[in-house]
């Protein structure tokens, strides 16, 4: 009797926040169990979808959800790629942003208050129609949301020079614990009061609380931008040619890396008549119309002496071919091959030269191709293993040099992502990473903000 | 008998760690137990001062204290204003960092490995020379040290183009809990793999555990420099102004604030012909040669048609000139009366010309002097409340109204502390800046870095 009596933990949602905001349905809670995890992992139906509008319908569904022991799984587009927005819990509920997109922009303080379900892309557009920038530039930004990049430490080519999604997070409103309200900061640049609570959740991968509202830090937009092309014939130079940049005090908005596979599949898929080098350097430089030409005069004269060749962008068209074949790479490499590992991982650039030999030894043994391309100047390098995804044992073998991929980047004094996140797929290596001693801290962090383990439970860190 | 067998808790550092590295004579404990706030606060002599040479004998001082329960005090150059290297219990240890001073370059990774002994500016010096740049700019760089300013999470007048010391710690190594080795973080600027303790340690005021080396991140110098000076005649056009230059593109490296009674101080001091108008902004910009100039004259160009007249320095000595009436502020304060009380709040600068009238009426309102001045661009506001040192009764009217200082920072969505830290001094209001539930969070990271409280006692948090 009582059993029939008692209400389903869903039930109690659905009287709280109203059936507008909570999906049971079978396709509904089929569509929000995936994001863009290439590789198989552990996932599970959600007892439901939840679309809170309000900062406070989170705090009702959060106080349910611990009221009643349900793990919460935070989704913004569901673009990531370590599994971070994956249901893994029948039990659990995903719960979606998108119903939370509004944003204000504040002209005269260049700050603005957003929630977590703005679109980036939608969001830079409105900031830079104003004379003002939000750097951080995922290859998702298109679609996915400032929410989810805040969780995920989202970055880009441009973080070389401009920062990752942290440096612009000035404030934050979530709700963490039982549905404890929780105000972080404020939209102000300089603030050293108290530990540095801000920081601690962006990165944080949705599971120390729920973020609510950002308050966003906004720069003034650079009137000019300038691309060159630099060619390379032997890998070593790439890295002498960086720091020569660095040093002559030319400070690069990106400096993007394409190895000789990167450039044969780029050529290969959508010529766009890339020279066929051992290596190339994409070099954007941005500031005022004559700073941007000074300097890109000044990259050219600096890398003649060391035989390389420096093109330069002559038009907008120009140089929006350029980028347009390093944008197209990720595309270009699906039509390699039908299964393709993109690993984020992260090698101090004094390494390069010495890793990526490495990298294509691991390729040779499981017989697998791999392109390389990436951000050099931050370090932070694509390693793609492509394999034929009708082919189980290829797709088992490529699963295995990723673990030798993440092997060599820890080795190297580098991190096992530098913008994916960690997610459910490189859990077992946070570890490694991190020592027994920042292990425990990170256990001891998630404890605290979430003592039953109920947000994105099993993501991160292993309670 | 027990009582004289039983070894004196400093007996057991010297055992350890030899005599060399712990000094107990009266004038040394008393020379360590200041630093340099200006206003009355508690404070101890401490039992011994350790002076470690590596991080194991921090370590090794750790493992004692953790079992003997001795207070431990870090301190950098001591040139802090809130009492954080200040010791507070008798039994205590000063931790002095002044042996641990190496440092290393990383030229072709643009990093250094650095220890917390290291004085600023002598590490900027050597990588200025080499063509890099460490930005962090206290006013106190000349003397502090690379470690307190990482405690403190230390700012200037360049943070708002380049940011706070926190941009610039890509990993550190720590002891910490009772006495075990963490390290965080990698020489890459890119990483984002578990929560961000590197930058919970930044700002920490050593409350969670003794940093014993640092890797910094380092930027190309800009190749050129120059400033401009804008002269208001109402507080209103100065916010307005600072738009105009945001969104027309242009990145100033620092916009600092003089009143009216800041001008005068200075010229009354030690004339240089500053103008004697409502506010003044002194403007920096710096890229390449070409890109200064053209920045300056497009702020000429962009404040003439409100009415703002801008002077541009045509020479170095003139630059020199304009920024020396700047730093000279400090002591041409000193010169009007013999106590100072300068209070490092921030205010988002849409609010500036709503809360200065607010911050002058609690000077009429006290019957004290008040000067401010600060770096308008990230909003952080010097108020000096200035009175007679051999006053009491004035003194205790400057504390008095140093409280209600803060609460207006506060009421404006504001921060206590920008530069300064909260150390002692301010303690009070942190909790109010932060809230109950963040207060708590607060305390519970301090535990779990130093359940016994042992680092930094009494300091930030209150358990």
């Amino acid at each position: 009797m009582l059993g029939i009596l008692r209400k389903k933990p869903v039930d109690k949602l659905i009287e709280v926040l109203g059936k507008g905001r909570v999906k049971t349905s079978l396709v509904e809670r089929k569509l929000y169990a995936y994001d863009a995890t290439p590789i198989p992992i552990e996932r599970a139906l959600p007892s439901a979808v939840v679309f809170p509008e309000s900062h406070e319908e989170v705090t009702l569904l959060v106080k349910v959800c611990y009221e009643e022991g349900i793990p919460i799984f935070p989704r913004g587009a569901g673009s990531g790629l370590t599994g971070g927005a994956v249901p893994t819990l029948e039990k659990g509920v995903v719960v979606s942003f998108e119903r939370m997109n509004r944003f204000e922009l504040n002209l005269d303080n260049a700050t603005a208050e957003v929630q977590p379900g703005v679109i980036t892309a939608q969001f830079q557009e409105q900031v830079e129609r104003l004379g003002l920038f939000y750097p951080p530039d995922p290859s998702s930004y298109k679609y996915s949301t400032l929410g989810g990049n805040i969780a995920e430490n989202a970055g880009g080519p441009r973080c070389l020079k401009y920062g990752v999604t942290r440096e612009y997070v000035l404030g934050l409103t979530a709700v963490v614990k039982e549905g404890q309200t929780l105000r972080t900061g404020n939209p102000v640049i300089k603030d050293v009061a108290g530990y540095d609570i801000t920081k601690l959740l962006v990165g944080s991968e949705g599971t120390l609380g729920l973020i609510t509202s950002a308050t966003l830090k906004l720069i003034p937009k650079p009137k000019a931008r300038s691309t060159a092309l630099a060619l390379f014939n032997n890998l070593e130079d790439v890295g002498r040619a960086v720091t020569k940049i660095f040093t002559s005090g030319i400070f690069p908005s990106a400096l993007e890396f394409m190895d000789s596979d990167a450039i044969r599949a780029v050529e290969d898929y959508k010529p766009v008549g890339l020279p066929r080098v051992e290596a190339l350097l994409l070099i954007e430089v941005d500031g005022s119309p004559q700073g941007v030409a000074e300097d890109i005069k000044g990259i050219e004269e600096l890398l003649k002496p060391m035989g390389v060749e420096v093109r330069t962008a002559r038009s907008k068209e120009e140089e929006e071919k350029l980028w347009s074949a390093r944008k197209s790479l990720g595309p270009a490499l699906g039509n390699l091959r039908s299964g393709k590992i993109n690993e984020d991982i992260v090698i101090p650039r004094i390494y390069l030269s010495e890793a990526i030999p490495r990298f294509r030894e691991i390729a040779r043994k499981y017989e697998l191709l791999m392109v390389i391309f990436g951000h050099i100047g931050d370090g932070n390098l694509h390693v793609n293993l492509l394999y034929d995804k009708s082919n189980p044992e290829e797709e088992h073998r490529a699963e295995r040099a990723v673990d030798e991929v993440f092997e060599v980047a820890l080795r190297y004094q580098g991190s096992i992502t530098g913008e994916h996140g960690v997610g459910l797929t490189k859990k077992k290596f946070l570890k490694w990473q991190f020592g027994e001693v920042g292990y425990e801290l990170l256990k001891g962090i998630k404890m605290l903000f979430d003592p039953k383990n109920l947000f994105n439970p099993g993501k991160v860190v292993e309670l």
